[in-house]
């Protein structure tokens, strides 16, 4: 078999979230949650299917919840999105992300990201016969340079995709950064991939810089966002891209032969559960929450850290403690250990050893005390 | 924008769903049942939320559901499956055809397939720098003529999509068509992809001929399956595709970057139901019966048929009443007589007017004898 993607292997979180599985440990690894959805929100699935919505939604998604996430967009970010023409319901925000770049990036167009980066970008840029342009973002502040954004957009370059709150080093991108993103692709044709699906879990009393704020780069952008990450159910895989009518017209065009539509009941739970926004204006003083529980637990051990200020992950420096590379490292701690993390050279293109792993801290109280107490036990 | 699909439109599903919707018209259009979905199913389903399995299922599907897929394929089909690395749960089996295509077509590869076709084939064949090359089935057999079939078969022709039960037509794959396909691709490198979305919905005593069953074809290929065909829930986007490890390494490459993994709750319900196979084996009888019903409804009007064989589909050729085509006389029919259907001309590349229209009889009785009642009256 000729393989399209001959270097791929199988994708970190799920190698992790599998060993973590196996080894019975405590699972800080792949980004989810291990305290309950909202029963009333569960509720509402069991209503929207005892009450008959269990066939094909329509293809763009339910419009009752199109509309909602309209208003929504518009109430946080004073942007408007045509909900007939300009919002899209996906399964999860990775399958906004491969159609976008499937319905847009072609042979020899160059798309900008920035590593460490989410492990579905690049290989789907290359599937589509498109080529990564990747930015290294430097520890340990990891800001994008953006005269270095400058020197290496080209006559080729047909996206730049950009990631905030970022995954996995919890940097929140400022509103100068927008301002200079907007000034670089003013005269050009790029395109802007705003991937937001942590755009409610941001800490310290920062501001969520949506694309959909600068009407100069939501002209030319996709926002994705993402349902799973925002209300606990990352396995109900729902999520939603919004962009102006002409990108979005190439979206569904490929979006309707990928999956056609999503899942039906979900959707309709969506739309009343999503109306009432203390359901997700809670989540940054939760999560802030939890990361203080979390650091403050691990104050005093060999780890090095700068706290996450958005999403909820926490990148941990482990120098100090050991020389291993850090993909080695975090299986080893799974299997002796009983601890999982997640490795980030596999978010970088050319494997990069920076040792350092990630946490994610969306998990009980009792977890987070448990998992300190691992890391706090290794000098 | 410059598209990568120019000459794609709405998908004719996606069209005549919404119009039929819009004029409160008898949906005898897009595939999917107007009964209710299994009350015991539901539950199963509103159990596992509560049983908190709301996040990320496996990459490639819950293991317990992948075995007793596996435990179903050779129990019906006598073929061997490893529900570890030959079986990946999909979102719906419009997205296994699309991963699959799209894990392993490749610039200039060919793609054999047969017209009518369910209208995803042939873009995403596209999308991936392949050329469709499309043999036509003619009326009123729709049977493929596998002479045909070796004289466009090339050093370039990558796959062979075939698909039985067939929609639109009804047609069912004879023993004979497959050992035929047998013979053809034994000494070449053909893959085949098998769409077999309707295997539980075929009539009048004949066997399903899944790809399974054929050990010289299995080894090759992809066999393609629907949960929401079967078990009465399209909006619950599930299903599955089995196929030998080399080739399901492949194919999730591009699954984990496409979705990661589907929708975790339906899965866990799925596995016990799955389990009784009196959950799925009346429906030959079941579905036999509505064909029955609708056909001999309207033995007496002007529309000449052949009984579909399989599927919940039936072809009615209009050619004595209208010489309008299809598209156009299938919108006037659902605006003016509130009776909706599928024209099959966007079942071909070229479109082909042959004065067929296809209606879905996957409907409660009442439905299907109001259907009958308008159609009776077109003179
Ligand atoms: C399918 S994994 C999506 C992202 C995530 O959860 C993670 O980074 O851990
Ligand atoms: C997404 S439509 C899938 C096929 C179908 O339901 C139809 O042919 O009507």
């Amino acid at each position: 078999v000729s393989s399209k993607l001959p270097d791929a292997t199988t994708s970190i979180f799920a190698v992790m979230s599998k060993l973590a599985h196996e080894e019975h440990a405590i699972n800080l690894s792949q980004g989810y949650p291990d305290f309950p959805s909202s029963p009333e929100l569960i509720e509402l699935v069991n209503k929207a299917m005892k009450g008959g919505f269990n066939q094909y939604a329509p293809m763009p998604g339910i419009y009752p919840l199109r509309e909602v996430i309209s208003q929504k967009i518009e109430m946080l970010y004073g942007a408007k999105y045509d909900p007939e023409s300009e919002i899209t319901i996906t399964a999860g925000a990775t399958q906004a992300i491969f159609t976008i770049i499937t319905a847009l990036v072609q042979k020899d167009d160059e798309v900008i990201i920035f590593a460490p980066a989410y492990d579905c970008y690049d290989p789907t840029i290359r599937l589509n016969g498109g080529k990564t342009v990747e930015i290294e973002l430097k520890a340990p502040d990891f800001r994008i340079d953006w005269q270095q954004v400058k020197d290496v957009i080209s006559e080729r370059t047909k996206m730049i995709i950009i990631n905030t709150p970022h995954n996995p080093t919890g940097t929140v991108m400022a509103k100068e950064d927008m301002l200079k993103l907007q000034d670089l692709v003013r005269d050009t044709q790029i395109m802007i991939l705003s991937d937001e699906v942590y755009e409610h879990l941001i800490y310290d009393g920062l501001e969520h810089q949506s694309i959909a704020r600068f009407s100069g780069l939501a002209e030319r952008s996709f926002l994705v966002a993402s349902f799973g990450k925002t209300f606990h159910n990352t396995g109900w895989k729902m999520g939603y891209c919004a962009g102006p009518h002409a990108l979005m017209k190439e979206f569904r065009k490929v979006h309707q032969f990928n999956v056609f539509s999503v899942n039906h009941p979900v959707q309709k739970a969506l739309t009343d559960y999503l109306k009432q926004k203390e359901n997700y204006l809670y989540l940054p003083g939760f999560f802030q929450a939890k990361r203080d529980l979390f650091l403050n637990a691990i104050k005093d051990s060999n780890f090095s850290f700068k706290p996450s200020s958005g999403t909820y992950f926490q990148l941990l420096d482990y120098g100090r403690i050991s020389k291993e590379p850090d993909l080695e490292l975090a299986k080893k701690w799974t299997r002796e250990l009983k601890l999982a993390s997640i490795p980030i050279s596999p978010f970088y293109k050319q494997s990069t050893d920076n040792k350092v792993l990630r946490f994610c801290f969306a998990k009980s109280d009792e977890t987070l005390l448990k998992g300190a107490a691992i890391l706090n036990s290794i000098k």
